[in-house]
């Protein structure tokens, strides 16, 4: 059990055969030298004062415990923020960097207490305080005077907005709000540091006035003392318990008995309760999709990072572990030899750029959609949210599936709590229920691509052009094995499957259903056609964006970089054969060279794999992996973390003489 | 938040509606009502003790608490076995059970310390110490006076045996064997109860005597002083650390020093090592099987119960949530309405019945295999292997995803540990990568079929007798679009598979290539070749044996039977569609019809979704989820858990004075 700094010798071999210069590709991946240097030298800051550092890891510490834990080190995070940005009088970088990015998730390795505070209390604020109200509460907020959340979702009420039952009554008589908490379902339920952390909150509640009720509004509610930190009169707040992750984030429960807040305490930039209890509408209610958006688009970039942990850990792993035989007499190869095991690998490497770029082009949209909006155009909003939408379901549950893979792939060892794939699992999988559960986001971007087959008479939008095409009852062209030839086969395939559904739910109406309960019949069959669309949209992305960018690369670089992309679009080719084949004229000899391809991609990617995932360049501090650390000292790591278990502080634990013992003596 | 023990009115309303007698189904489940009632009698006096209720949840305990729980619930777990036993009279049922079966995970949640000593420990001896030694540990390890585990995976060393490390060195001079870890990587990794538990371990090691290796032998060894519990000298023993689940396991490592025991410490049934160090061969080697497929048998038995806890949760929970809209006007329908949830819990559901009877189907096979082994005949011993290797992987994957897709169903609050689907998950894909990593076993099931597919002039194994019949060249039949039909297109289509794979294994040869290296370049579609078998396998199985079983149950019950059948092979279809186009004649009109099909029965069993779970009969006590409870008190049963946790148990967490304040007031 020697110690020894040296990078195991497999993989420096890996990276000794690397045919590109992976510097470039990182620069490439962070958007310039620059940008490369600026995120080492805040990982260096961040990780020179040793706050990362756990004296027992918390993986062993009791939910207590990490939550305590979670507050100490969330504290010191953020005061070293404040820090940063004075001395570097810098943008929202490093802001980003610490609470979205892999920064703020190493030292913070299961979530925050602090986080709703910086991602949904002062965008709230900002977003629809008045401005009388901004110049109260936001220096507060920035100045940490308090500490907010924001609370929305309720026991009984998720994804449907509508049904929330926390109702804010007008009391024209005091000018105060009185919030309630009618039912058990009525309670608040999830939103991260509500429990014991924040002493302010954004509540979102049905507005009563004037004996009507006027939908949900938000209204800023004070939850505990600010000096004793106890719970305010009326206000029934703790946690709502242990999860399968994120046991950091301090998610709690709310419930409200009467309480009254001044009038003042409504967010009025919008919609607006005058003192005599007059309600007066908001302009526009389009305007709140902006924020969702702008959270879906975060979401991509969150799970690419997962991605990209779970493929480093992984395929450094696979350089170092060697098992079985591949050939008679000969050693035991590294497992990433096996073809199975370069499946599992290089489409996750693949997967990372394919979502980053989808993300990209994403975020280029959304900020044109956003500067129409304020010229008054409406008109690309309904297609941005389409994208959003299922971009936010498949990237979520591939990435889980990603992770999972990359798991699974360790073997035995992947169970490891220390290899951080379960915990990186914890997190990813997470992102498949919140901000719009997967399935209700496929059904919702349905509804806009069964809107524009039935009216692809007009004009289309362009990521929906192709159901024009399609709909125009135009033969598909023969089957193109190359590229763009896939990529124009996706969007057949997605304007088939539309198609289909259309055809299905008419053909139920006809039969005497209403068009709910057609629409119901044929969901999973929606769900399959917007899953459909968004693969179609990733892969053209992919493929785009990829050309575009790779122009300024060098050749080694950008023939490593056009294989990823065919890797990707060729493997998910495969994996949807059956659409392919129905909707498309592709040959069963086409398969088998797809197949071929595939395997041959394989092949050529393998030498690169490290070179790769070096390229993500995930520090150690952050990777928080015995499996896939730089130096690939995977054993030595895990049992270097086995050591610091405190079962393995001592020889003998006391449950021996307790229980066992006297078990064993036949004396319990 | 009054507290009610009324049932749910949604729920109770589905139980209602109900169309068939739940009680006859659960009895047909158990093996009949005397068996239902044996087992229902054991939970009782079970779950009369109160072992099962933990004043604080385990989820809430340091690491070392909860081992420290777990040993003093699995000694009392066992003494009321004992006790049982002393009582009844009884078989191996009690000892199932607890061991395998809902019983004693309900009790020890996540493992137990003593689960290997009778699942490992106590088989091993009787299976390969030879009579005197049977004489000599049996009693001991029966009577606990000794606690054991057993040892075999290395730190770097897994599914390939031949690779372990240990050395067990003879030493003719003083008649010991000297156990060795040459290594860090020769370290055994992973046993349960090795770490603080178990005080003796039957340890796989390479033999070497008289200055030759034999391969891996069975040796026992003490650990641990009997009075003291202090590990002896030379052995390092400790636990491996914190794990995605199975935390109450105490999974361990061990290393030796120059260890020496007696010769007589070598387990001798099959191999000996003399006196003088002569090494005397087993009769034969292929024994050894017996033992892994019959718990590879125990393993589909196991992930039937993951299963049908994760779908009764899911089921019932999905009857009391009501969440947005179907139809304008009308209230929240119950999330069960939406053919989309229907389509994720109804395969569940039917997935439970197919891997149950494709294991007592096995087992059966299994049963005649080793009767005839006796009799000296092997030769069905290949096809047995093969096919419990792909059973193993396909039902532990296919339970995996079942129990992730049911707590996805659930939204966020599956997120919620109180839900007990995170950890029921943990268990499950943990038979992912144990007693045989699932690509390994794919890839072994393939060697089979390949060499069936070559010697298919000759004689087949009635379980790839199809490929006899794909392998003449005859054209596939027009395709039949009913249940048999789709039966035998995927026996079409796995048999199209198996034969693709040779031929690319062929025409790589023929380029140029050893047979090893093809066989890796083909590796992803073998093992797909080999799920193909596979699900083939199962969809006979599950088809055949219902229809045995249906003969003696009453018409409501035998149409429910058959739905879930059909509801199984239809879905599989769908799921299946690009092999089948290639393999078969499917048209685009089967497709569709194949549809329709299935959304038809997704309404035809959506009435019995709450009956066809209460059938499973699964007790509270077993299922401990908040979601999931007979009474479908969901809401009322997560604010319950809520409240139990430490954190809840004041309103003030300390960490408020000791950080946030200081941090906020700017002082920290």
């Amino acid at each position: 059990m020697s110690v020894s700094v040296k990078v195991n010798p497999d993989l420096q071999k890996e990276r000794d055969n690397c045919t590109f210069n992976v510097t470039e590709l990182t620069n490439l991946i962070d958007g310039g030298p620059q940008k490369t240097e600026e995120r080492k030298k805040r990982e260096e800051m961040v990780f020179k004062e040793g706050i990362h550092i756990d004296e027992v890891p918390s993986d062993y510490l009791s939910h207590k415990e990490k939550y305590e834990l979670a507050v100490k080190k969330a504290c010191m995070l953020f005061k070293m923020m404040r820090r940063l940005q004075e001395e570097e009088n810098a943008g929202m970088e490093n802001y980003m960097a610490l609470l979205g990015g892999n920064l703020g998730s190493a030292i913070l390795g299961d979530g925050s207490p602090l986080t709703l505070h910086y991602v949904m209390f002062i965008p709230t604020l900002m977003g629809q305080a008045t401005v009388e109200q901004q110049a109260y509460w936001i220096g507060r907020a920035f100045n940490l005077s308090i500490i907010g959340t924001y609370a929305q979702t309720e026991l009984g009420h998720g994804t449907f907005i509508r049904g929330l039952e926390t109702t804010a009554t007008y009391d024209a008589a005091t000018k105060q709000f009185v919030l309630h908490s009618p039912t058990l379902t009525a309670y608040k339920w999830w939103p991260g540091g509500l429990a014991h952390t924040a002493n302010y909150c954004v509540v979102m509640a049905q507005l009563y006035t004037q004996g009507k009720c006027h939908g949900i509004h938000p209204f800023i509610v004070q939850l505990r003392d600010e000096e004793t930190h106890m719970p305010l009169p009326g206000i029934k707040v703790g946690e709502i318990g242990a999860k399968l992750g994120m046991n950091g984030t301090n998610n709690g429960f709310l419930g409200f008995d009467n309480v009254r807040i001044p009038r003042e305490h409504m967010l009025m930039k919008n919609s607006k309760v005058l003192e005599d209890g007059t309600y007066v509408n908001a302009p526009s209610s389009k305007l709140t999709y902006g924020t969702m958006m702008f959270v879906r688009v975060m979401l991509v970039h969150d799970v690419c990072n997962y991605m990209a942990k779970a493929v480093t850990i992984a395929t450094r792993y696979s350089a170092v572990r060697r098992q079985s035989q591949l050939r008679p007499n000969e050693p035991e190869p590294q497992i990433l030899e096996y073809v199975t095991q370069q499946h599992k690998l290089l489409i996750g490497i693949s997967s990372v750029h394919a979502f980053r770029l989808c993300a990209a082009w994403l975020w280029d949209m959304y900020n044109n959609v956003t500067a129409e909006l304020e010229t008054g155009d409406l008109e690309r909003l309904p297609e941005l949210h389409a994208l959003s939408c299922c971009l936010k379901a498949i990237t979520t549950s591939d990435a889980a599936a990603c992770v999972e893979r990359c798991r699974l792939s360790c073997g035995g060892h992947g169970y490891m709590l220390s290899s951080n794939l379960p915990l990186t699992y914890g997190l990813v999988t997470a992102a498949c229920t919140y901000e719009g559960e997967n399935t209700v986001m496929l059904l919702q971007t349905a509804r806009y691509l069964v809107k524009a087959w039935r009216t692809a008479a007009h004009a289309l939008q362009p990521t929906v052009s192709y159901v024009g095409l399609a709909r125009t009852g135009r033969r598909s062209p023969p089957w193109d094995n190359s590229l763009q030839g896939i990529i124009s086969g996706f969007h057949t395939l997605a304007a088939g499957k539309i198609g289909l559904c259309v055809s299905q739910i008419e053909k139920r109406q006809a039969s005497g259903m209403s068009y709910e309960d057609a629409w119901n019949m044929t969901s999973v069959q929606l769900t399959a056609a917007s899953e459909a669309h968004c693969r179609a949209i990733i892969l053209s992305s992919y493929y785009t964006e990829t050309e575009k960018m790779s122009r300024g690369v060098s050749a080694p670089l950008r023939l490593v970089l056009t294989q990823l992309v065919e890797l990707y679009v060729v493997y998910w080719a495969l994996q949807c054969l059956g659409d392919l084949l129905r909707f498309t004229s592709i040959s069963e000899r086409n398969i088998e060279e797809l197949q071929n391809w595939y395997e041959d991609l394989l092949v050529k990617l393998r030498p690169n794999a490290v070179g790769l995932v070096d390229a993500f360049d995930i520090r150690d501090e952050i990777l928080r992996s015995a499996l896939g650390a730089y130096d690939g000292r995977a054993y030595e790591r895990l049992m270097e973390e086995a050591m610091k278990s405190p079962l393995n502080k001592e020889p003998v634990n006391e449950s021996f003489h307790k229980y066992l013992k006297p078990f064993m003596q036949g004396k319990l």
